[in-house]
C-alpha cells in the first residue's frame, strides 16, 4: 500500500474520502480544508471524494463542502485507488461495516464517535484495526473534544502532577434540544440507528474526556437511564437535529437522559450526567476534577477558558485561575491567532485532522485509538445494563 | 432624655435557652440578638440562658455571645421555668435526649440539623414532637439554607409552575477543609459523635434544599461513600473545625465524600454529591433544577444570586437571568438593605428565628418539621445502606 | 476628658450617641450592637442615646435599633456627659455643624461620608479635628467600603508590590434606582441637602476606595455631570430611598450621573463613573487596577471575591484568580465564619466600628481621617468645576 | 464517479486580490476560503492573487493561505483585469494610496481598519469611494467586530427599542501585550506606520462598535493619551506582534493607552478606554450600554454571549439574561453549527465577506462605509487633539 498518493497538482498529498455529509460531515470537511492553512503538515489533505446514497444530496454536498468527486455507495468510495483515508461520518449503526471494509482495503480510517452501537461491533472493529496496524494502516476514533485546547491543557496539568492524587471527577453534558415534547422523532432517537440516546451521543464524550484528562479509566458504574417523552411526532422529512413535525407519531427507543456514578481504577469517584432535557443549556459540557494538590473546571459554553486551582498557592492569594487558553504555549491554539482571540467549536476538528495527518506521516498510532473507543463502548454498555438491572456493573479491562 | 426599657419577665418576651455554643451557637446567638432589629416580631426573643459542660467555657461564651445566664447541664436549662424555647446546637449524638426532654418539659424546640444520628432517634424525636404539638409546643429542625432568599425564591418559582414538570435535580455541596491528610481528627470525623461525615453534615443540606425547592421527595437512591484518608493526627485539643494536630493518630470513621443517584417521587432524576475533598471549593452549594418550562441554578459562593431560565422567553432573547435577590419583593431580604446591598451566611439564621417566633406566636407549625428532618434522615440512611450493599434502596414514606 | 465612661453594669464601656436613624443609622446601630460579639474589643460599645427631631420617630427607632435613650436635638446629645463618641448619620448639609460641636465638646466622632457638602465645610471640620486630636479626641469619616475584606486585601496586595507600578485604575459605581422618571424627588436629589447627586453619594466611595487601594491620590480630573431627568414628582412624604410619588413636581438639582478621567499623582490613568441610571445594576461597585506586575478586579455584587492576576505566573497557567476572601488569613473575615461562609454589606460597618474602637483605646488616629475625607471632597469639587467649565482641574494637595 | 469543477473564469466568480498577508491577511484569506462553504452566496469568491513586496514571502503566503498567484507590487495587482475586488490588509499608512488606485481602477475595495492614519487621507478615500460608487463600485471598511453575532444582536435590540432612551455607553478594549518594557518596538508602535497606538488600533474598534450598536455617533470628546514606556528594544527582525528583541532601542511614538469621555449626539454619556497595558487582559472588548428600558453587556473574551437586562421584566424575576448567541434566529450564527456550539474570532471575518459579496451582487452599498470609517477617524483625531490641548473637542459632522 501507499500512504500518500501522487495526485495531479501535487506530491505528498493525503487523499481523503468521506462517507456521510450531515452535521459531522460539514465539520470534517472544514477540518480537511483548513488544517494545512494554519498548521504545518507533512502531508497535504486532499478532499478527493464524498459518498452518500442520494445522488442529488451528495452532489450538492460536494459542491458546498468542496469535495472533488462523489460516490453514491460507501463501498465504491472505499474501493477507490485514489483514496488513502476513509473518514466515516455516518450514524453509528453503519460504522462497523464501513470501517472494517476500509481497513481491509488498506485505508487509514477516521471514525466518528461512538465507535459503534454495540460492544460486539466495537470489538470487531478494534480487531480489524489491530490487524491493519500491522500493515501500517492507522485508525482513529473521533472524540474531538480532546483537542479543545483547554481540555488538552487539563490533560497536561494532570499528567504533570499539578492535581496530585485525584479524588473527584464530575462531568455533565447538558443539552435541551428535545425538551419540547413536540420535537420530532429524529434518527438520533431511534435505537436501531443511534444505538443509544444521550448516553451514547453525548455521554460518550464526557466519558472519553474525563478518562483522557485523568489518564485513568472507569472500572465500575451504577447508572440510570430515563426516557421522559416516549412518543413523538414523526418528522416531516428525515432531517437530523432540525426536523419539523409531520403526520403520525413514533416511539422513542433511546434514553433522553443518563446519570451514573463511577469508580475510576485509580481511586477517584465519578459522577456523570448526560441529558437532552436540561432546559436552557445548549451544549454545556462541564467537567470538574479535584485532586489532593489542585482542581480543574471547564465549561464548553466558555470553551477557551480552563479554571485551575493550584493548591500550593498561599491560602490568601489562592483561587481558581481563569486561564484564557489562547497563549502561544498552550496546546494547538498558537497556530491560530494572537492571545485573547478566541476559537470555536470546529477548531477541535481541525486539530484532530492535524494530529491524524502527522501520525500517518510519522507512522505512529493515533489517539484515541479504536481500543480507546471500545473501552468507552464498554462503559456505555455497563451503564445501560446497570440501569436495566439496578446493580453496579464492572467494566472488563 | 427618655429611656427605653426591656424589663425582665416582660409579657411579650420569648425566653430562649441555648445548649451548645460553638460554631452553630454563635450563629444562633446572632440570630436571636438581631431578628427583632430588622423584622417586626410578635414576641421579643430574650437570650435567657446558655448551657455547656465547661463552666469557664460557657461563662465566656455567655459574655461574648450575650446570654444573661449560664447552666452547666442541659438538663438544668431544660428544667428552668423561665425558658420558653430550647435551642439545641450540640453535636448530633446528643440531640435525641435533649430534644425529647425539652419537648416533654413543654418547651418549644429548635434543633440543629441533622435531626439525629440515626433513623431510630429521629423517629423517637418526631413522635415526641407530635405528642408535644397536641399541647401547642412547636418543634423545628434547623435546615437554615431554606431561608437564603435565593433558595426561598427558587421554591416560589417552582411552586408557581415556572419550571413546569421537573426533569433534573443536580446538587453538590463541595468543601475542602480536610483535603490535607494532616488535618486533625475533629469530632466531625468520628461516627459516634457525628453520625456520618460529609453525607450527614453537608449532604443533609442539599437533600433538604432540593426537596424544599421541588416540593417533592426522594424515593430511592444508589449511593457511594468514600473515606480517602483513614487515619489522621489527633487534635491537640478538641476544637471543631480549626484544631491543630497533636500527638498520635486516630481512625476516621465517617465518609469523606458521598455521591448518590436519586429518583424523586414526582419523576425527576437526581444526582447528589457531598464532599470535604473538593480542593479550592470552600462552601460551594450548587443546585440546578431543569424542568419542562424553565430551569434554576444556584451557587452559595455567590448566594445573593439566583439564575433562572424562563423557557417561555423567545429563543433569541432567552437566557439564564442573573437575578440579584435583593429586591423588596424577594423573600426576607427587603427587611435588610436597599437593592444590591448583599447579605451573607448568617442572615438565614436570622430568618429562621423570625419564622419560628412568628409560628410560635401564631400557634402554627413551623417548617421544616421534625417529620421533614426524619425524612432526610431516612434518605441519609438509605444512601449509607446502598453504599454498603451496592444496591438501590427505597426510602419508606 | 475621659475616653471611656463607667456606665452602670460595666467598666470600660465606650458610650456612643448617634445622630440620625435612617438607612445609615440602622447600619451603624447594627455595627455597635455586633462588633463585640465577633471581635475582641478593648472597649465595649454602649448604645447610650440616639437623637432625632421627631420625638415619635426617634423613640420608635431607639426601640427598634436598641438605643437606651433618645434626644430630640443633636445638640442635647452632644452635650451629654455620658456620651463618649458621637456617630453622625444625618444628611451631608448638617455634618459640619454637628461634628464641629461634638469635637469641641471633646467627643470622638464618626462622620458618615461624604464628609461635607462643600470643600469649605470639610476644611473647617478637618481643622476642628486637628485641634481636637491634640487633646486625644479621634475623628473618622465613614468610608466603610475600605473594610470590605476583598478591598482590604486589594490594598495589601498593592502595598506588598504584587501589582508593581500601577498603570490603570477603572472604577464604576452603578445603581439604577431613579432610572424611572416617576421615581419621586427624595432629599438625595436636592442640592441643598445632598450637596451633590451620584457624584457625592456614590462617586465619593470609588474615589476613596481607589485612593485607598492604590495608596495614591488623584491630582487632576476632567469630568462630566449629567441630569437626565430634571423634574420629578414630589414624594408623598419625606421617605429617603423608598418614597412614593405625591402631588406636584420639583426640580432635580443634583447630577444623575458623573464620569471623569483622572490622573493619579503616581502616574496611573483613572476612569471613573458613578450613576443612578445603569438599568439592572443595583449596587455594582466595580474596580479594576492594572499594574506592571499584576492586576486586581472587584465587583461589590459579588463582594466576597477578589480577582487577582499575578503577572509572575507562567503564561500557560496564569489567569485571574478568583480569591474567595473568607480565609482566616484575610483581613477581618476570620472573626466571622469558616471559609466559604460569605458575609454581606453591613459587615463592613462592623469592621469600621471595630477599627475605631481599637484606635480610641490605643490612642491612635483612625483612618480614613477627616483629612482623607477633605481630599475626597476636593476631588468631588474639582469634578464639578471641570464639568461646569469643560476643563481639566487640579486638586490642591 | 462524478467530478465537481470550479472552472477558471467562471461567470459567477468574484475574483479577489489581496494586498498584505500578515495577521489580517491570514484572517481575510480564511474568510474568502470559508464563506461559501457555510453561507449561500450569489457570487463565488475566488482567491486569485496576493501581493507583497518580498517575492519569497508572498509566494510562501500564497501557498499557505491558498492564493492562486502572486504579485510583488500592489500596483500590479490593482491593475490586473482578472481581479474584481481588492482586499487591503496592509498597515494604515499605505491604505490611502492603494485604495484610491483600486477604486479608480474600478475595483471593489475592502479596506482594513482604521481607514487611514489621518483624517485628510480618510477624506480623500471617502471622496474616491463616492466617485466610484457612481459607477457601481463598492467600498467597505473592515470593522469586523460588528459581525460578531452578539454585537449584531445588540444592534437589533437597540434598534427594536428594547433599551429605550440610551443613557450610558461604557467601552473598554483591554490588551496587555506590551506591558513588559522589554517587548520590542514593532511597527505598531511607530507613528509613521501605525498612525496611532492603542487608540487607532483597538480604540477604533470600540468607537465603531458602540456607534453601530447605538445607531448614534459621538459628537464631542475629552481624552487622554499616555505612553508608559517611551523607549523599547528594536526587534531582531520585523515581525509584528511576536517579534523578539534585537540590538539597540527605539522610540515609541504612539500611545500605549487612551481614555476619553464622550457625548453622543443622542444624549448618552460615553466612557472609553483602550490600552495595551491591562495586565492579564488579552483581548477584552467590553461594552455595556444602559437605557431607560434595559441594558446590554458584552465581553469579547466570552464572545458568544450577550447579557441583556430587560427592564420590563418584573423586579422579582428580572436580571441580566446570559444569552448564548448560537440560536438559529440569531444573526449569522445559524449558518454554522447547532445551538451551543460556539464560534470564534475569525468567524466575523467570514461574515464580513458574506455581507460584502451579497452587497456586490445586489448592487447595494455595504456597511460600514468609508464615510463611517472617516467618522471614526475624526473621533480618533479629536481624542488626540483633546489630549494634546487638555480641552473638549467637537467632531465635525
Amino acid at each position: 500500500m501507499t500512504t500518500t498518493s501522487d495526485a495531479p497538482g501535487g506530491t505528498h498529498d493525503l487523499s481523503v474520502g468521506m462517507v456521510g455529509y450531515a452535521f459531522m460531515g460539514a465539520a470534517h470537511s472544514h477540518a480537511w480544508r483548513t488544517a494545512g492553512r494554519f498548521f504545518d503538515l507533512p502531508l497535504r489533505p486532499r478532499m478527493t471524494a464524498v459518498a452518500g446514497r442520494d445522488p442529488e444530496g451528495v452532489a450538492a454536498a460536494a459542491e458546498r463542502l468542496g469535495w472533488e468527486s462523489t460516490e453514491t455507495s460507501w463501498r465504491a468510495l472505499v474501493e477507490r485507488d485514489d483514496v488513502d483515508l476513509v473518514d466515516v461520518c455516518t450514524p453509528g449503526h453503519t460504522h462497523a461495516e464501513i470501517v472494517i471494509a476500509a481497513l481491509e482495503a488498506g485505508k487509514h480510517v477516521l471514525c466518528e464517535k461512538p465507535l459503534a452501537n454495540s460492544v460486539e461491533e466495537a470489538e470487531a472493529m478494534t480487531r480489524a484495526a489491530e490487524r491493519a496496524a500491522a500493515d501500517g494502516v492507522r485508525a482513529m476514533v473521533g472524540f474531538t473534544y480532546r483537542r479543545v485546547p483547554a481540555i488538552a491543557l487539563a490533560r497536561q496539568l494532570v499528567a504533570d502532577g499539578r492535581l496530585g492524587t485525584l479524588h473527584h471527577v464530575r462531568a455533565q453534558y447538558l443539552q435541551d434540544w428535545i425538551v419540547d415534547p413536540q420535537a420530532p422523532l429524529s434518527w438520533r432517537l431511534e435505537k436501531d440507528k443511534a444505538g443509544s440516546g444521550s448516553l451514547g451521543d453525548i455521554g460518550a464524550h464526557i466519558i472519553d474526556m474525563t478518562q483522557f484528562i485523568t489518564g485513568d479509566h472507569i472500572r465500575r458504574v451504577s447508572g440510570r437511564l430515563r426516557t421522559f417523552v416516549d412518543e413523538r411526532p414523526l418528522p416531516s422529512e428525515h432531517s437530523g437535529l432540525s426536523g419539523t413535525a409531520g403526520a403520525g407519531t413514533g416511539r422513542v427507543t433511546v434514553d433522553d437522559a443518563a446519570t451514573f456514578l463511577a469508580d475510576f481504577a485509580g481511586g477517584a469517584m465519578g459522577v456523570f450526567e448526560a441529558t437532552r432535557f436540561a432546559n436552557g443549556r445548549k451544549n454545556a459540557i462541564r467537567i470538574e476534577i479535584n485532586g489532593s494538590q489542585g482542581s480543574l473546571a471547564f465549561d464548553f459554553e466558555d470553551m477557551n477558558v480552563l479554571h485551575f486551582f493550584d493548591g500550593t498557592d498561599p491560602a490568601e492569594t489562592g483561587g481558581f485561575r481563569r486561564i484564557l487558553v489562547t497563549e502561544p504555549g498552550h496546546p494547538y491554539v498558537g497556530a491560530w491567532w494572537p492571545p485573547g482571540h478566541v476559537i470555536g467549536y470546529e477548531h477541535s476538528f481541525v486539530h484532530q485532522a492535524v494530529d491524524l495527518v502527522r501520525d500517518i506521516a510519522a507512522g505512529t498510532d493515533p489517539a484515541p485509538s479504536f481500543a480507546d473507543g471500545l473501552q468507552v463502548q464498554r462503559v456505555l454498555a455497563a451503564v445501560e445494563t446497570s440501569s436495566d438491572t439496578d446493580s453496579w456493573q464492572e467494566i472488563s479491562a
